[in-house]
């Protein structure tokens, strides 16, 4: 049976990039190599390492602007640390939309003084706290864009006259933004860009270098653009397969294209859930999520219906998060316009059986 | 043609692992979901971390011993800085065998103080020293087992008055040692587990928790504990690949098994290096590693006809680290013995051409 994969990450991926990283394993471009016990150093893998990097950057409409892309390892969660360690000399002011917004703050917090700029936390972080100030003697600013948790999204980035550092894990190359309004953004691979174990890191190489503490060789961004990503041995399998992801996506247009699919996929699911008189949707409607959303039933006891329901028609990973419950549909880049119309016909079904 | 591959890392990995690895990738256990698209807390994925732990544990003979295996990010770069932060309290003694070594003692040197307790560097680091003394007082004493650029191999570790580190990253699961005299051991899986990208880290719990300093979450040893190596997104191709490999070196007869295959290949290389005037070893004799021959030619006016019959022969990988020259052929528990047998069979043909 078909499977539709609504995964919050990692997730789906595409069927063509699967099937050439798959292939890889076995042999690399007729090397009668695998990609995984070639040396990091032979010319096959400095090209891909390459090509993945400056893809990254001219999929965003940085190059030639003064950034740099590394694929670490770690995941946003290391990034966390290592924001604050090169970043963070005084004060820093931080967004807190959600969970990863607090863990970020949490790691930043060994360091110096953090400054929560805005919180919607007491709504059970629902909406996308506006209006803030960000204080010009800063060292930077931090946010989380999209928060897979709840559902919700920054449409509107502020105007920052500091340094912005960016969490963009769960929405990076899906929708049109003026990307260099950013001075460092971070993305663990395992939303649209491939599979976990490697994070992408942009960074604006002018922001580096202006703190006063030792930062530790691992920790250090300079260090790896100095090393072109490559100070010790990559993940080769994690930044392969992005570099597909990546191909795959400028093939089909890039983000352009692809934000085109997620509104139409977002529109079809959030008109559902407004109509559907048997759901209600989590997040505040201006701050809705393209990538997930959440949603709970407005009467408990269809639960073990529809979650059959959702079986039978192959809908995995719609479970919602245990801090909000009910619901979550995640519709990263890779995922088919289809899988979310089976997810509709399935909504919809309930109403007409209930 | 068929390829022999001496890489020191990344390397060779047994064919068959990478035949289902990379059938994971288009479907794991005929889910209909590739292993890199499913959600890490998945049911199939937690039992795919167990298992690797599980693995790791009894095939070095510390199960129902007060370790716990986990699987990291960062490579072994990470863990140099990782141990000092979990460890370093005053002082910690280093044994200076080569690059790598030396590396760690760098990362660590951040922190507090660090003693090199004996050093080959003045060898360029062709044997290991011994009958070096270590103080009861330091916090720790850390070594490495095997030094892949210079071809040595610590063949008997000391008796350690204090918890004794290692970095195992070249030659783990290779051979039978008593791994319970070591309190923390940490290897890079690109050698003889898997694909670079992930880390094992085996350590007794009861050295924890004994450092005044906060440490940072993604480096402290008893966070990734408390969380079965899943506080955060782990890398799932990585893991699983290694899973798999562990899987085949027990189904082998495990290392006691895989040790005999290993003294074999090594003696049949060794023994063509003593015994054609062609080429000289570079390690101290007791010392040479059974991971690594490291060897030059006595003639340089030969290195073209024995590249290119090298390259004829479907040999790759045997160039020496630029910090030793000549030749360098690592061979992990992958390598067939046959691969060995090749690369002797041009070593005397080059002796009859010469």
């Amino acid at each position: 049976m078909k499977k539709h994969n609504f995964s919050a990450g990692p997730c789906i991926l595409p069927k063509e990039v699967l099937l050439k990283s798959s292939e890889a394993v076995m042999d690399l471009n007729g090397s009668g190599l695998s990609l995984i016990e070639i040396s990091h150093r032979s010319k096959d893998f400095v090209d891909i390492m390459e090509k993945a990097r400056s893809l990254a950057l001219e999929l965003l409409g940085l190059e030639g602007k003064g950034y740099k892309a590394l694929f670490l390892q770690g995941g946003a969660s290391t990034q966390f640390l290592m924001v604050a360690l090169n970043l963070l000399e005084k004060r820093a002011g931080y967004l807190n939309t959600g969970t990863w917004s607090k863990k970020a703050i949490k790691e930043a917090k060994i360091f110096d003084d953090i400054y929560e700029v805005a919180s919607s936390e007491n709504a059970n972080y629902n909406y996308i706290p506006k209006g803030y100030e960000i204080p010009t003697e800063y060292d930077y600013f931090h946010c989380t864009s999209n928060n897979t948790i709840y559902g919700t999204q920054i449409k509107q980035f502020p105007d920052c006259p500091i340094p912005m550092v960016c969490d963009m894990s769960s929405d990076i190359f899906s929708r049109q933004i003026d990307y260099s309004k950013f001075d460092l953004i971070y993305a663990g691979a395992q939303k649209n860009m491939g599979p976990a174990g490697t994070t992408l890191v942009i960074v604006k190489e002018d922001i580096l270098g202006k703190v006063s503490r030792h930062i530790p060789s691992m920790m250090d961004y300079k260090v790896h653009i100095n090393k072109s990503s490559m100070f010790n041995t990559p993940p080769v399998f994690a930044v392969y397969t992005s570099m597909l992801t990546l191909e795959w996506l400028k093939n089909l247009g890039g983000i352009a294209a692809i934000e085109e699919e997620n509104e139409k996929k977002a529109r079809l699911i959030y008109s559902e859930i407004d109509l559907n008189p048997l759901f209600k949707g989590f997040a505040a409607k201006e701050d809705r999520s393209f990538m997930n959303a959440t949603f709970n039933l407005t009467n408990d006891n269809l639960k073990e219906t529809f979650d059959d329901m959702c079986l039978e028609a192959g809908i995995n990973g719609i479970n919602g998060h245990r801090s909000v419950g009910g619901y979550r549909a995640s519709m990263y880049n890779a995922l088919p316009y289809e899988s979310v119309q089976v997810l509709v016909e399935v909504m919809s079904e309930l109403e007409t059986k209930a």
